[in-house]
């Protein structure tokens, strides 16, 4: 499709998208392969947003300081990253999984753990009433499920207090929620909590170790699929160090302007969280409902640190490398070794409340309690790393924390059908946007490619 | 004081504060009154911040579209206002209050409800349990009361849950939270909202309809106080338009940025609520628990509504004008009379969930409700009002609602420290930083005057 009439010449694009991320990269593709001028416009010196591959960053490969999960159901992450030409590896080694709760060192053999440990079958059972709690609100429009206002009225914390009576299950489902979300029970609405549940296919999806949510790599680092879109566009496509601080609509066309500077388009797409759009000044201002969920769906808090060692030697001891640690670091940990790698890597997520008790130490501090803690359930080899790296996420100056967005309680039921609404020439993308599996790549990539689809539709 | 060597003189102030609220002006005055040479930057092209007088802006007198009230207790506000030669009015009127509960009409001679009415003993009773967890709560240190991680695990509506029986005494405390939080239980931190009204010296005083909070008012209008320092430390000295982009500090100074102008002082007084002050990009980054703090606590949601008739008719038949409504409306009204107006005034505050459910309507629809239920409340002389105006605060850019900064579960335990700590050469005011008032106009004086004191301290 090219347009030839003078209006559309006095454009600089025909749609402009703001965030070099997966999601506003997946947008760029799909609209440039239509035959649509498209700009992509990043606050960063970067591309890739949230997903953050250094090739050189590290010794022993490629390193991604952001997301890099690949799911068993993320079918437009893959068709897109093969696309590109890009080669998946599975995550999952096998061997058994560990739980560190109260001082035990518990292995979970095939994921599974003794069902005659006393706190077992509780856990089990907790878990399964959130998996229906999560059936119930639905990923569609959870505002609209039946209990959505009451729901979304209390608190995670206020839930398990409610519904689970021992310390060891309450533990376990902060921990998850921390490291899942980067934000404690204590200030994630239960209606976001389940809604996030179902979206990303219940909660065994969300803490598979090996399949589910996490079960595959790119090889060479998630940010290739934004590199190479770049590539695909035109590296001059994609302008750095740009970030929006004013978005004005008319009827007829979308100007964006950072600072002095300023492009003309005939649409835009806005591919960040909500959190990152609050930094844009939009004219005329937002409707309500989308203003405002802007200023209340934060980020999460984040570390993701990354240790890498000479071998993978926990599995050859039997366990697979995934860890969830309950006590003194507050750690979801996972096996980060690629096939391609000359060292074998442990990464773990540290977030939430967690965070918050880490950030206080030193970067020293930390590393120290992280290799105490890999030595306890993995041998005094742990002992001896070959590199250590932590990424704070809170530090990132336009991504404001991570992994995620979280909703305190009153957003979603009352602002969330804000997120993926279309305001007049303004359409939004970003993971949060996405019906099924916001807060990973895939979400990022469904949101990216229906707002291209939308426009794709105004544009005829 | 003044400066006299190559490096004071190579600044373009010694203080830069940004925002020419209330708070902002206080800090200004008291720096400029010792001497220091100071530069106050806003980004809206008005004087006064969350207050806003448009003295010729509606026939019958002057009129405040945000914040008015001096409570019996401003010392600060009433010493610093009275100084710039400011006048008080007292706000009380004679005569009944008014509460609309699930379709009553009741009566509340000297402010007292009947308590033969069947859910008054209990609405006593938990508005007394509300000043005992308040007390608890305390406002010097919230963070560090006995039960804060707790409290602030909960959502008010929660706790209402937990503890209020009958339907009509939790609408009222709804009704309450929402009209002064702009904010609604299922979305307020317990902890938050019991700090609040510790610090504003109990529910009775911030439900004041005479006395308390809502005691008098500047004749002429709120944003005098700040139009009058401008005034006194010279207009040429207030840059309006000037929205800060970026403030960069090292050991010696500070910058500040707008787009690309750039003013550089030894010290910064960020004189805003915690959500505007995340407009602006801190290098370096700030400390994670006011990076946090600027990405979770948003403002309230808030019509103000004002409408004028030919006299205050309501005083003649025995009411005072203060109204609670928790039915159709949902609003809590004050009269609003000065006896230099030549028209007279009821003001009423539509906040929080309230607020969203008017927010889907017309203007024209939120007035007919609005004048029917002043019709219900007052008689026929209500149907013919002279004026009518509201103040959507969700729409104003800088500000981003109204009326004040509410916090969700999980924000004041964790980072409520960071509302008041300086990072080296940034000072933090706005009402949002005091210890008591928070909130009102009393908060941000009384914030901007520490601001002023503590760099007064460093220059020394």
């Amino acid at each position: 499709m090219t347009h030839t009439n003078t209006e559309s010449t006095a454009l600089d694009a025909d749609v402009i998208i703001i965030g070099a991320g997966i999601s506003g990269s997946a947008a760029a593709k799909a609209l440039h392969d239509r035959g649509d001028r498209v700009l992509v416009v990043e606050a960063n010196d970067r591309i890739g947003g949230r997903t953050w591959t250094e090739p050189e960053g590290a010794p022993g490969g490629p390193i991604d300081n952001g997301g890099m999960f690949i799911g068993e159901t993320h079918t437009h992450l893959i068709e897109l990253g093969t696309s590109l030409g890009l080669e998946m590896t599975p995550s999952g080694k096998p061997g058994a999984d560990t739980y560190v709760v109260r001082g035990d060192v518990l292995r979970a053999p095939d994921e599974q753990l003794d069902p005659d440990i006393s706190f077992v079958p509780e856990f089990l059972s907790s878990l399964e009433a959130l998996d229906a709690l999560a059936e119930s609100v639905g990923w569609d429009r959870p505002w609209e499920s039946p209990d959505a206002a009451s729901l979304d009225s209390k608190t995670v914390a206020t839930w398990l207090e409610e519904t689970v009576e021992s310390v060891e299950v309450r533990r376990l489902h902060a921990l998850i929620v921390n490291a899942i979300l980067g934000a404690d029970p204590y200030e994630v609405s239960l209606l976001y909590w389940a809604y996030y549940v179902s979206e990303c296919e219940g909660i065994q999806s969300l803490m598979g170790t090996r399949d589910g949510a996490q079960w595959a790599w790119w090889v060479g680092g998630a940010a290739q699929v934004s590199w190479r879109i770049a590539d695909a566009i035109g590296r001059e496509k994609v302008l750095l160090d740009w970030a929006v601080t004013r978005v004005e609509q008319d009827d007829s066309r979308v100007v964006v302007y950072s600072g002095q500077r300023s492009l003309r388009a005939r649409h835009v797409i806005v591919a960040m969280s909500p959190l990152a759009a609050n930094q844009i000044r939009f004219q005329p201002a937002l409707p309500t409902a989308r203003a405002q969920l802007q200023t209340r769906a934060p980020m999460g808090r984040y570390y993701k640190l990354q240790v890498r060692y000479p071998s993978t030697f926990w599995v050859d001891q039997g366990f697979s490398g995934a860890l969830v640690d309950t006590d003194d670091v507050g750690v979801f940990l996972l096996d980060g070794t690629k096939p391609t790698d000359s060292l074998a890597t442990l990464i773990g997520f540290v977030g939430g409340s967690n965070y918050d008790r880490w950030a206080v130490r030193t970067a020293e501090e930390r590393q120290g309690a992280f290799i105490d803690l890999l030595i306890k359930a993995f041998g005094p080899e742990a002992a001896e790393p070959s590199y250590f790296h932590e990424t704070d996420w809170t530090q990132q100056t336009w991504a404001q924390g991570g992994p995620v967005t979280y909703m305190p309680p009153g957003v979603l039921a009352h602002f969330g059908s804000a997120l993926r609404e279309p305001v007049g020439r303004i359409h939004f993308a970003g993971t949060e946007a996405s019906f099924q599996w916001s807060g990973y790549m895939e979400g990022g990539v469904r949101a990216g490619q229906k707002a291209a689809a939308a426009i794709a539709e105004a544009l005829q």
